[in-house]
């Protein structure tokens, strides 16, 4: 029996000035979040029972999986994550600290060197695997930047789960099972979602998806064709289209293009099209333990370079823009001002595909203040690797036929068939059928649980106040007495929630006794599918029922309420699918 | 469907052999618990069962008492911690950590100041009061001393809950109501447990109980009696059945008593018995910001000074034992020869009421190596205040009449009315009836939910492993083809799975191809309630069931087996209930 009047619901007329998501103004004025901290988050009442939802159905879909939940500790021995090499990799966004005996720790952002660690020291044959584990937990992220409210912060709720197996069948058993998990999740949630082609570094082929939710504050880009091709801007590529020019080659000329740093400074110096310019990029690729190469990226000027196809057909571990003196130690010049032409074997020069057909190219001198036009491959520079290192543009051919088109996504859920990375740094092996140790092969998948509803709410919120799926609202039914001193209408309402109830709906009463017009607006900003209104046609045992998302309202006997309840319940999660 | 081939419970025949206690012995054994760092676990799936069991039960009983539940985060501000001034005051305890841009943060061992700033910015009226919300949460305290495997950890999970009221009365009804949840709590879990009567500090009044499971590894001292009354320690009193000495005052002497420091040394040199020799300890008693008060504490010498009684006489915020310093300083001794003669009026002299009666005494003469004999109140030393200042002793008649008993205890319960030091300290303040302002009146109440696991094991575990009641065990029944290689076993077990569980039960099959000993054996160590047995009599449609906890066997048919399970289940939970 849950009302009100009793219920930390301390809704707000206004959010902070500062706030720019949708979904974090709303949840804030609607009582679901208070800030403790910058990026530090505390769940309020209705936000928790949307989250315990959303684990609910995890945890279905889980056990569906044939996964097993655990819960690993947040505080992880420094000394594990030194093993695997995380400790430095993660860089500041690993909380560290120490204990009363200077022991060192981090908060765990993720866990796979402590399953690894368990699961080591637990399993020793083929026979017990493939095998799944999985937790539901808060983990920590010293964002540089939180924001979007609990989109992005510093402590957050996962779903986190590994997999092990002795060989690739079993890791791909696990993978399929899981990437079917994550669809039955994402959908009985309600929420829009592409499942993207994501990059998976070196190993190549398809063993890594993401799943993103479409939505305006969404901070990946997400590149679509309505033909279902889908992938993220790091791994997304496109048909080829560039025409081999036909112009004879001119004489190389050093003109000077003084203060243009740019392509486009540039172009305009130049007279020439920014697409006939040379971009021409200094980076330094990590290869190993102080290993660092030179590389220098060509592509058209109106192309942007993609640094992960680079960093991919390079193979290296790290993939840094070079400083200003390294620019100076290799090229001579300044960013600004770098070119192809003169550069030695000790630079590796990389080229998109499309500089290929280019002919009569300007490009950096290599000396500040200076471009070269009339630049041609072969005759003029070298080029070592031709390939595909830009990113794609919304209107080219993605490879199923169809046109590109790009929207903003909120990362919501990723699987990655990891390999054994970890495995071999931990000695983690079995035996397998052969009797042979060999390392464990694994999988590891993620869903961002307290993220998934700033998912939602970005795609459902309106400009009243959150709106929720019914799988995941925090009830079902609003009910809303009009004026709570009248003795008919609480009797009415009470009775109401004595119904539906028993029906196994969650039922909100407002017994407060506030003014309607303020009742009405905080149930729009809480969002609960169905609101009954118990006004004047009480005494004729007449509600009104409204739709959240709609906005449409039906009047309806008492009598019928619980069978009316049930239809509009079915035909919002019908919507909901046909909606996708 | 649970198969035990593909569930991660990885037995063990030993465990490491420095574990002291029954419960983490077997939960190590048994495959529960893996230890990441010390004090820091990870729970295994059955486990993790377990948890959510009881976690399921807490929730239940807190909806029936009005409490929602909500999450805080882990990571807190410092600056929070400061205004509280438990920064400092909980000392090496708390887990302290700097954010990228050296904020400062801890590790919430306790959420009061986090509830507090929260219910501060969300309530201004008497109207939505009382109110209780909590939290199921993973809790950090950098532990000195962890031990016992989960039953003391650093990182561990617990109930919070924090009532907010207008009034006294507020106050009453939610501490009530919890203290009812609690007890609905422990009786489901199966716990035998005592509440007892806890040391509230200076406010007095009963305002602190704990709930303590009795066993062998228990921390805490439990006095109790068969009559229902129960105490801590600390809290603990005892009728008095002191008899007036009626000896003649004797000469005041001083006797040489080298080398005697303790109240044993000076009872043999002196030739006299212990209780008739003065315990005199000199305690420096903090008053206020640095203000110490010098107290000497008189009391038999087969008596131990029971701090917590005197800090509450003297209303004082701490109490520590004098330095050999302030021995001199104020006594001129060493501690081991401090008495009451001659002791100016700089220092409070408490005596307890047990000293009243004792005629011709013994105690230090302030004078290294000498003790005066003969002593006697008023005319050879003063006493500013008598009262009850000594831990009462096993034998002794407790308030409801009956002996006193002692026993070891784990406190898995705490549930305190706090008052307003916090609402005080935040700010945190609401309009009452009147329409004034008046802080928030707060009441904070705890489980240890992890550690109840460790009292739960330790109650009720043997030789061979772990007994769970059946409310939280990780499964109903535990289904076991003593052959799994034979198909007809497998198909019955398969058979025996899905009518149990279409019965509502859950069930553990072990499907591994292993000798029937090691399932057995592994199936005592589990510890589920009931064990299914097929083996050669499957042909004929029979199996075995046994009890876990009894050891006892019934042979039964495959078609009354769903029937039995039930009755077995059900006369299980009522000899726990029998058993309290």
């Amino acid at each position: 029996m849950m009302k009100q009047s009793k219920i930390l619901i301390p809704t707000k007329k206004e959010a902070p000035s500062d706030v720019e998501a949708l979904s974090h103004k709303m949840m804030v004025r609607a009582g679901y979040i208070y800030q403790i901290s910058s990026g530090v988050w505390s769940y309020l009442p209705l936000a928790y029972r949307v989250i315990r939802k959303v684990e609910q159905i995890i945890r279905e879909e889980m056990d569906k999986a044939g996964a097993y939940e655990m819960m690993m500790p947040a505080l992880l021995p420094s000394e594990l994550w030194k093993q695997s090499g995380r400790y430095e990799a993660y860089g500041d966004n690993l909380y560290k600290l120490s204990d009363r005996n200077d022991r060192e720790f981090v908060l765990g952002p993720t866990h796979e060197e402590s399953f690894t660690e368990v699961l080591r020291d637990s399993i020793k044959s083929y026979k017990k695997l493939p095998l799944v584990v999985y937790q539901l937990q808060d983990k920590f992220r010293d964002e540089d930047r939180p924001r979007y409210g609990i989109l992005r912060g510093k402590e957050f709720e996962m779903l986190d789960g590994y997999s092990f197996a002795a060989d690739e069948a079993g890791l791909d058993e696990a993978y399929q099972q899981q990437a079917q998990a994550y669809r039955n999740i994402f959908d009985r949630v309600g929420l829009k979602y592409k499942i993207i082609l994501a990059d998976s570094g070196t190993i190549g082929g398809d063993n890594s998806q993401e799943f993103s939710a479409p939505a305006k504050v969404g901070e990946d880009v997400i590149v679509y064709t309505d033909g279902g091709y889908a992938a993220n801007l790091e791994k997304a590529t496109s048909k080829f289209s560039g025409v081999q020019q036909t112009a004879e080659p001119a004489e190389l000329k050093k003109q000077a293009t003084p203060g243009a740093h740019t392509v486009d400074e540039a172009a305009e110096s130049l007279g020439i099209d920014a697409s006939q310019i040379l971009k021409s990029m200094l980076f330094m690729a990590k290869m190993g333990e102080d290993d660092y190469q030179p590389v220098l990226v060509l592509m058209r000027g109106n192309d942007e370079v993609n640094e992960t196809k680079v960093t991919n057909e390079l193979g290296c571990e790290d993939l840094e823009i070079a400083s200003e003196a390294d620019a100076a130690k290799y090229l001579g010049a300044h960013p600004g001002s770098l070119g192809p032409v003169g550069v030695g074997e000790d630079v590796k020069i990389l080229a998109d595909n499309y500089v290929k057909v280019l002919v009569n190219m300007a490009c950096g001198a290599n000396d500040d203040g200076y471009h070269f036009v009339n630049a041609n491959i072969d005759r003029d520079f070298r080029v070592d690797q031709f390939g595909d290192f830009r990113n794609v543009q919304e209107g080219e051919i993605a490879p199923d036929g169809h046109p590109i088109k790009f929207t903003n996504g909120i990362e919501i859920g990723h699987i990655f068939k990891l390999g054994t990375g970890y495995s071999e740094k931990l000695g983690a092996k079995v035996l397998d059928k052969n009797g042979r140790l060999v390392d464990m092969i694994m999988g590891c998948y993620g869903i961002g649980v307290t993220r998934m509803l700033s998912a939602v709410a970005e795609q459902n919120a309106d400009e009243n106040g959150l709106v929720w799926p019914d799988s995941i609202a925090p009830f079902d039914v609003h009910v809303i007495p009009v004026n709570a001193k009248k003795e008919e209408q609480m009797k009415m309402a009470n009775d109401i929630e004595d119904q539906l109830t028993k029906a196994g709906y969650e039922v909100l009463v407002d017994d407060r006794k506030e003014r309607a017009g303020v009742k009405f607006a905080d149930s729009d900003l809480i969002g609960i599918p169905l609101r009954v209104t118990i006004g004047k046609k009480a005494a004729d045992g007449i509600v009104e029922v409204k739709i959240r998302k709609t906005g449409e309202t039906i009047e309806v006997k008492q009598a019928e309420l619980v069978n009316t309840v049930g239809i509009l319940l079915k035909q919002l999660a019908d919507q909901s699918v046909d909606d996708k």
